[in-house]
């Protein structure tokens, strides 16, 4: 069915542009051969993983078949080889990055409701589809992710896949739901990393100077 | 039912007190609107959700009720507004902390006992569901868990989910066994607490300076 | 039937030579009595937990049988009791490190076969089974894990389970299958550890110095 290629053509493409940024920050870090191609897999996959296993979808879909395997191995490949290329392209790739985050999280709402999850589940993993993989990169490069810390990230996300849950309960079409959250997610991520918007924090100066241990 | 009533209770307390330890050490780290929202909620339900994938209770309880990420949010949004009052809270917060862990160590072993699990499986996921939040609380701000390292913590969280299945176990009433394991382990944090009671570490002087890096 | 009591001896020692490793890294690290029986048994069950969660045996065996955490907490007693012999046995410990590697990555794949999973999902989850552990402990233990970053570890697994699914679908008996990717596993890293064999690391000299924290 046309939705379903869709869908499918979607996963990928947004697969292969977080392998990039796992593999890249993997390169950064002087892991070896297999450690930028984990990374590279783990960023694209890992919230696909948590989010499969929290709809009861076993196993999941990014270990059962290989075409996300492959995407993310060959992300890891032009890394290595192409790193200069890649890392002039510091600014496409940021691009891509944020068409990565609105198709991860439209695609990621999209299953959990195939999967007969309620509006609320659907919501949440959209948007853990889409940032999960990044966390966890940071998490294994011992790292705060800046998925925490730095402009629109996660919410543009929530957003994306609230208008993409929103859209089918109003009986849009998948083509006209899906497209409305990515390019609404893609736009918000946009217009952030461009003017540098970024939600409010609340340290006061003094308390944050060292790295507390305790609360 | 009376016991499903007091179930639900004891456990919306719970994340909504664990979810203000999360949102704290946020702030504290300064991450912003979003990483505050997304610490108090992951150290509330992140024992929880693990429990679930565990027994295979999918999708997450944590997930599918609004009411988790309702208080979550609710005590993000206490912290931001009142963190100088929650600050200063600091001596009531670490009692509100015990009195979570017994009643999550308690309500956890309860559900994966309900599910048809086996006593160690109930005992190991009570302690887990006390402990889980805390630890990826720690493992996102990027410090090695308190969890593991000071006081009679998980000890009593073991504690606690070990006489809430002893109880059932004996054919006490769900109010005798959940409010024995949840004093009991509240008792014994909170003299250990008051009384800097630590488990034996075992450090020789020499071999804990730097931070070794190979085993 | 002897197949599956093999199967069990396997997985067995393989738990109690990692759970060695784990205690060993947290009473380095000066964790506390918990913390060290908790690293041990993360290192030793971590990957098959994430195993089993994906292919949906749950709850996972090292949850539902006593014997994993009973073999975890007497690694964890002997790394505390005998520390300066286990540091002694330094070399020693690598050899059983290697070997539990290539246990793990047969009986973690053989038990995706037996799930009804496909090759893929077998060979990538008994590298997990084998790494995942590894992995999870220097996580908690705050560092970028070794298995990313030095020699051979993951590849050696990698082509263990790829021959235990290659002779279970070749028709080898499963003594002969598991035999061959075990010692196949076991050499390999062996022989790297002793030639100080390291997949290949791409950095540039600048690129490294610091700790970049963006990409």
């Amino acid at each position: 069915m046309n939705g379903h290629i869709l869908f499918d053509i979607l996963d990928l493409a947004g697969t292969f542009v977080f392998a990039l940024s796992g593999a890249t920050a993997a390169r950064q870090r002087n892991l070896d051969l297999f450690g930028i191609v984990a990374l590279a897999y783990i960023a694209a996959c890992g919230g696909g993983i948590v989010r499969d296993l929290c709809i009861g979808a076993v196993p999941p879909a990014a270990l059962s078949h290989w075409r996300y395997l492959a995407a993310a191995t060959v992300a890891a490949l032009i890394t290595i080889v192409g790193y200069r290329s890649v890392k002039r392209l510091h600014h496409p790739v940021l691009l891509f990055d944020a068409l990565g985050l609105g198709l991860f999280a439209v695609t990621g709402a999209h299953k959990a409701l195939l999967f007969g999850r309620n509006s609320e589940v659907a919501i949440l993993l959209g948007m853990i589809t889409g940032v999960g993989g990044g966390m966890m990169r940071d998490v294994l490069l011992n790292r705060v992710s800046i998925v925490l810390q730095k402009e629109i990230y996660a919410s543009a996300a929530l957003l994306g896949a609230l208008i993409e849950v929103a859209g089918e309960h109003l009986g849009w079409s998948f083509e006209w739901s899906s497209w409305g959250g990515l390019l609404t997610c893609f736009g918000l991520r946009y217009l952030s990393l461009r003017n540098h918007w970024n939600l409010p924090t609340f340290a006061s100066t003094a308390a944050n100077k060292g790295r507390p241990r305790d609360e």
